[in-house]
């Protein structure tokens, strides 16, 4: 039962990162790769790290005959991602990665996007890609959104106690700290070695990252109300990973068991017992989150810290997650690779 | 005018800071060096990277002449440091870099640090080593000691804000980043590079972490009432440099406005413009902390951030700028040395 | 066909990494994990990255019951490992991943190593692990010796050279760059992230690195001669990988002929198409070998660069090969692991 | 006695680290800042790390008056640089940090450089940079010409050997590790950190690096006969910093004698005790080369290794020890500032 994969966009890190994961699937297989700006050539020119494979040569998406593909990755940046899913094949199962279909509300994405929707209609079908609680819509959907890595992480640790009704909702605040491979393999200055290791900056400080709108419908969606949580990013000099620290207003057993019951039988996230914290060194590479409570020595105040890899739950994990449930597909099949420590 | 200098604990980072930055100080000469452990040794042995100055070897600070000195840097780990500081001459004026002086209550030391204090006079002698706020009384001191140098972070940040009344004194988070060699140079697991490079965890979570006894006390006595700060470092994958991230309630401009006056005049603590953000990146191996203050799309919410490195103007640094007023040298004296970037 | 594997030294990094590459091995089970110094903890206390794998707790390897294990892998320090090794049944096969049984001649062993060897009998019995090129002994082998990591480098660069005899054997140089965790999970000084990011050193230099037994005794015994190289190896600022440069005397394009001819069917050495060079990135994490040959503007020298991971390809990864063989298995199984990158 | 100092290209870190070094110095005072693309910006802008320095804004260089300059930097890309030094008054002095004085022969520099000299009168009057082997021509010289990074570090470890006569000149490898910042602040894929860190690889590799034609020239002048090197350069992933391995012919103590006895009186080039290596955290951020020397297993062969600050020593630091020279101030001015470690 090998289905057949394209992915459009191959040539970014989100792109290699589901090469990757699929090289050891045992029921995907890639039929076409596609970056226009890099048509013509092999991977491993592009990404010599998957020299031992055998892939398909890079061709601009339109040449790809998607007849013969089950599945299609998008892999491209916002904005380029509504403008090429809007001519894709109209039966065509896909996963989105970029942030084009993330917002539900048109006037939502013009305001954190700064661009008028070009594909409103997908915008309404497509289905909001958290796994773990959109899995029905997921599996029958045709056009799954893959949620931002950053939000991800917030929502791992926030939804179920949001749920659960266990903390206060007008003081959540998020400080995340996150690798560099969120930024894409984009040149930019602050994103040079030099610039970057060996130190540490707030970024989108203010409430103006664009991941809030995802915060803010998920939230207020679940909460029946308005939601506006404080969140700052950091970036850290490593590649891989986030760690989320959120400091909310609630009793810490009860925080922590609202955790531990929202995840009691899912394979990815794993809550520690209470009063450890994860790290990022420990789901590096894999499709593992883990998340941890701890109160403070101040009554009333809980302590959650999430961590995971980005590139992988924050985004291409993610992204074949879905792509397993729209195939029917064993979910967890070709992300049980264990963290990559040291 | 020279004068002359001792250094106590020369063997671990503060002490190799400390000789980094006397190197270039014009009116400072290094008399003896004390390293119970290494004595008999030569500093180059220890640190190569001093192996170009004409330093003293390392003695046992038992066999230092402190009849010629003017003054000592002990940069002991604590509890060892008040137990030698006990036995040094009487009129010798010392500046310890150690937690041991920190805190003038000597139950609190005792909650903080799990063991009485050995020297309860002296600590009620020391002064708190915060230059910016205590310059007076360290001109004057005998004993001055060196505060935490995440607690440094904290108050450069927060102390104008108590003291101008601009924020709310019972949500104050402080979400802290800090580079490993604040752990020093001690053999521990998670210190090594393969567990700690391209990765990041927090640690001492829940109101656990030692600097928080600064923390009460110096905010408490400010505000003229307890005022209890949660508190959440995390150990980042670089050698120098804290970011701290505050969340505080209080007008953005009020908070920047703040903050700016207190520091108008100040050498080292530099404000930046309102919006900006600084970067480790900046400080790295400098005196210098800059603190930028940014509001929140939530209005009456502010974020402060600063950035300084841990062992200049969070330990060695400070130090020797206290050092200086005690000699009644100029405050600024050999502490002007740019950061080293990239 | 499950076989049912034990791993005694389980604590250190290259049990973690057999445990890793294990844990997406459809064939074998991991019945048994000892650890002496940690026997009693779960594996998620020693190496949090290891989670989410159901495991047997640690224990000593004394209480491990072999009857049922089919084979053990022995990931201990040397002089320990033949201790311990000289112990175990005979019947039960065994993949060493200590230096104890690289060398087959007891003088080289003690000279090298500084002590007589314990179990000398079984130094005759071993096979060399250099899977690559002793296939058919490895197959048929009870006792198999994993190589050093820097020794295995080497090896895949100047072995094909030597047999097709296309270089002088009196001036090989092999400069080499390695990772840290090469060096394991040891509390030293130099492995800590202070002393070691963001700068480099040459180690072991002047011919006393102890992997020179190795080549040694390979390169002679492949040449009929007494071989000798210069081999410096150096400390990178890198958890992951090995780069090695030789310089060698042979027309270059008879050298990269010799590597790709000896390559042609190996499914983990990966020869360069001529002129390009490898980096560790492409290979972190996987069983790869990347070999490239460029010539220098002298005439008649070149330049040969391997990458490999030194705990995948250099330890672990060869291991899990090897054993593989042993057990009837096919050899790629569980290695064909894409590199994780970036 | 202040001299008054100009930098054309201020918004490099060569610019930046002349900058950093100049802010101690006690008779340079910095005057004007060109960077054309950069003009009417603030340095702070450009680099925040100088925020608390009181410069010039960045101009562009056609609007310096050079009435008032002592001395000009010039820290422009190669080419670029040339075709400015041209346009430059006559009188004024001159130190270019760029690679286009520093051969002789304009064949050479159009072999090397691609591109015939634009300025080869000027080519004629430079003074090498090498300070310490042109300490004489560069007190009385009008056009200093720094050297590459990479071809101080190797010469200082090859010229007194090719002097003292010590070694074979047909065999000399130098096998050379650098850190990023040598490639300057330019947005390139190779030097984005998820690219770079934690990895390594060779790159200009079969004597293809431009610095071969600096040890071309050098090497050949000083030994009155054809000499060729073999040099490979490897990035590793740190900023700053470059180790280089030689191996040559010639017996270790009268390779180390010679390295000894001519840097016997240098300030800033260092020799160690025989055995001992250096490392580049030793002399990071500093004016400071380490030298270092071994010898092998195998009789009569020699291994120099040798360390330097390829920004500091390498760079913007021999250009300020070029330019106390040229202006009459002690050679050391403003360059014994101590490595900052860790």
């Amino acid at each position: 039962m090998t289905k057949n994969i394209a992915i459009i966009g191959a040539s970014g890190y989100t792109g290699a990162e589901l090469i990757r994961l699929i090289a050891t699937h045992p029921d995907l297989e890639i039929a076409a790769l596609a970056a226009n700006s890099k048509a013509g050539q092999r991977m491993d020119q592009v990404f010599p790290h998957l020299r031992h494979l055998d892939l398909p040569k890079l061709v601009t998406w339109e040449e790809i005959d998607f007849s013969a593909i089950d599945l299609c990755f998008c892999a491209l940046p916002h904005k380029t991602s509504q403008e090429v899913i809007r001519e894709l094949p109209k039966h065509l199962k896909i996963v989105d990665l970029s942030a084009d279909f993330r917002l539900r509300d048109p006037e939502a994405y013009a305001k954190w996007y700064g661009n008028p929707h070009a594909a409103t209609e997908m915008q309404k079908e497509a289905v909001y890609g958290l796994t773990e609680f959109y899995r029905d819509e997921i599996t029958a959907a045709r056009l799954v959104a893959g949620t931002g890595c950053n939000a991800a992480t917030g929502q791992y640790m926030i939804r179920p106690l949001i749920s659960a009704g266990v903390i206060g909702l007008d003081d959540i605040i998020l400080d995340l700290k996150c690798g560099v491979s969120g930024a894409g393999r984009s040149l930019k200055e602050n994103l040079l070695h030099a610039e970057l290791s060996e130190g540490t900056n707030a970024y989108s400080v203010g409430g103006t990252h664009r991941h809030l709108g995802e915060f803010d419908q998920e939230f207020s969606t679940l909460a029946g109300r308005d939601v506006r949580v404080q969140f700052t990013p950091h970036l850290l000099p490593m590649n891989r990973g986030i760690l989320a620290t959120a400091y909310v207003t609630g009793a810490p057993d009860e925080v922590h068991g609202a955790l531990c019951d929202a995840y009691a039988d899912e394979p990815f996230i794993i809550p520690l017992p209470f009063g450890e914290t994860p790290s990022t060194h420990h789901v590096r590479g894999s499709n593992f989150c883990h998340v941890g409570v701890t109160g403070d020595r101040i009554g009333g105040r809980s302590i959650v810290v999430a961590a995971l890899d980005n590139l992988t739950k924050g985004s291409s994990g993610q992204a074949l997650q879905n792509a397993n449930l729209m195939l029917g597909l064993p979910e967890t099949q070709g992300l049980m690779l264990a963290p990559c420590f040291p």
